[in-house]
């Protein structure tokens, strides 16, 4: 019963996720409200390029949501069942959470991952970890029998990029919209450069021309399907982390965390997890910051420096190798007059019993 | 009658941001309360690191407490009345918001440009700025009647700098926290490093080391008193931009814009304002991003990229010299896992008709 009730909740927060991809577009009404609120003379004074920018933006946001029409058709398959079933039933509100409607424009923002402009970032946050993987794993003539875990694998990048290589790997994720958009782009991509979307067109701060919030992306750079035609096993799980894996005790040769130890409330449970889940010999690597996610948001959690976080690995049989720190970005907008950069904490932890 | 309803209005404001600059030091019990929820095995993991930093964090926050109170006591000469006559008054709310602690914080912050430390972000930020004035009244043997206007002027380091080349210099600030905090820095300190505060202490997350988090700042790094007895005269304005300056046409010889515009509701009436108040030959200099405070705040905000903000700039008798992008920062934390960049936009614009 209990079950039940959960499942019902479960489908009714999917259901809100697919509504707040399905009134994508709202947002754009606001700017032209914006414009109409000005003194009549300061219209006068950029009607004519702005009429013209706010039409460009529309059509823009038009193009994505016939991207994201065909990302919630997606999910026909996701859910196993029909996308009537599932407007059928209600989710909890009738109007979108501006939260949702931000984590839409977020996730079209994620999927420069998967377009060549990703590359500087595909660089900075995988290669070392791939780098890692092959030289732990690199000789071994079974490839494909190393079971390599992604936690937080948002559009499924790095778990793609490590099957590529030859290994068996499962992405978890635990929000629909990374859900949905990575079983899209790792599902139903045919060829390269398929789809345009234009991720920029929210950002109206900080921007210096026109044409930088107007440009698109083109993606997939590679296509899924092409690639993984052999090697090893992909898979992707949907769930909490914690939940889904605390008891496949010794069961994963590699646990990847890649900006992701941070999303906990508890990080000691994570590594407390992530320790229980790998065979002995095993091998976690990590490349990210410590943003916690739950910090400033009212919720109960613990912020350990990086000093504390040492202390708590090393509390466990972990052998810690490789510790650096180094620059990284995350979903950059690189023609933004404001970006974020990260000095990013990236280290390996064999489990020595 | 209605500008008393105002006056009233004001004060409560002015005695809410006094009570949350009092009750500064209330966000330490709540690191404590998480810790106490971990789990009791994650408590012993890290419970004595955990209590020894907890322990050096509150008294660190005792010792900002303290500098609050110098602060609040410097508001006696600031609103000419008696602590105890505002203390006796009531605020809008008992316990003060959350976004005005946040405000607290950021303020303690801000600091940092009076600190040793802040030298590279003044080098980055003011000294552009500077080089600028001096380049247009460097030779005049009567400096002190040059008058420059810097709105938004926050601690007002800036404003200083420049009245001590000899120019006569206005700071125009809103927020009541920026104005208690510079009218303390400025007409209350008597020597180099005379107090010592912390203000990274409150950010928890992107830590690497835990004495990254208690490192103190000691201000000023100038004394004020010292430097500005002769010269030009200073003085600083508290109310919002238009309101304070839009009757004040032709005043002006030189307007200093420094992480400003964007603060604008609607960024045309600024350069509008601007405009009027500068002398014919006057100077507009500016220096920042573009990102619109009121962005994403369900407001009524016009944002426009650089180039649509220069082709009103152009629509205005304005002559524009001397773009440039350069990378700034704003009082970042240099030790911190994440920071941000600008890439801010810096001009001059001569006033020709």
């Amino acid at each position: 019963m209990e079950d039940n009730d959960q499942n019902e909740e479960e489908m009714k927060h999917f259901r809100d996720v697919v509504a707040a991809f399905c009134h994508y577009d709202q947002w754009i009404d606001t700017l032209e409200i914006s414009f109409l609120k000005l003194p009549e003379s300061h219209q006068k004074l950029i009607g004519d390029t702005m009429k013209a920018k706010l039409s460009t933006l529309r059509q823009r946001a038009k193009d994505n949501n016939q991207f994201i029409r065909n990302l919630v058709r997606g999910t026909d398959l996701f859910q196993n069942q029909s996308m009537a079933a599932q407007f059928g039933g209600k989710g909890n509100r009738e109007i979108p959470l501006e939260r949702d409607m931000d984590k839409v424009k977020s996730t079209l923002r994620q999927f420069s991952r998967w377009d060549h402009s990703g590359e500087p970032e595909r660089v900075q946050c995988h290669t070392p970890i791939l780098q890692e993987i092959e030289r732990l794993y690199g000789s071994r003539s079974d490839k494909s029998s190393v079971r390599i875990l992604v936690p937080g694998s948002g559009l499924g990048r790095l778990a793609f990029d490590i099957v590529s290589k030859g290994y068996s790997c499962e992405g978890n994720e635990f929000s629909y919209f990374m859900l949905i958009a990575s079983n899209f782009i790792l599902n139903t991509s045919q060829e390269e450069g398929q789809y345009e979307l234009f991720p920029f067109i929210h950002q109206a701060s900080n921007v210096i021309n026109d044409d930088d919030q107007t440009r698109p992306i083109r993606i997939p750079d590679v296509v899924p399907s092409k690639i993984l035609t052999t090697g090893g096993n992909f898979s992707m799980s949907a769930g909490e982390f914690v939940e889904t894996y605390q008891h496949q005790k010794g069961e994963w040769d590699c646990v990847v965390t890649c900006f992701f130890i941070d999303t906990a409330k508890n990080i000691i449970e994570y590594i407390q997890v992530i320790y229980d889940i790998l065979r002995v010999g095993g091998t976690w690597i990590n490349l990210g910051p410590l943003l916690y996610h739950y910090a400033d948001m009212g919720e109960i959690t613990i912020e350990l420096s990086y000093q504390q976080l040492r202390d708590v690995i090393l509390s466990f049989p972990f052998q810690l190798r490789g510790e650096t720190l180094m620059n990284a970005n995350y979903t950059i907008n690189r023609r933004s007059m404001m970006n974020t950069t990260f000095n990013v904490v990236h280290f390996s932890c064999d489990k020595i019993n």
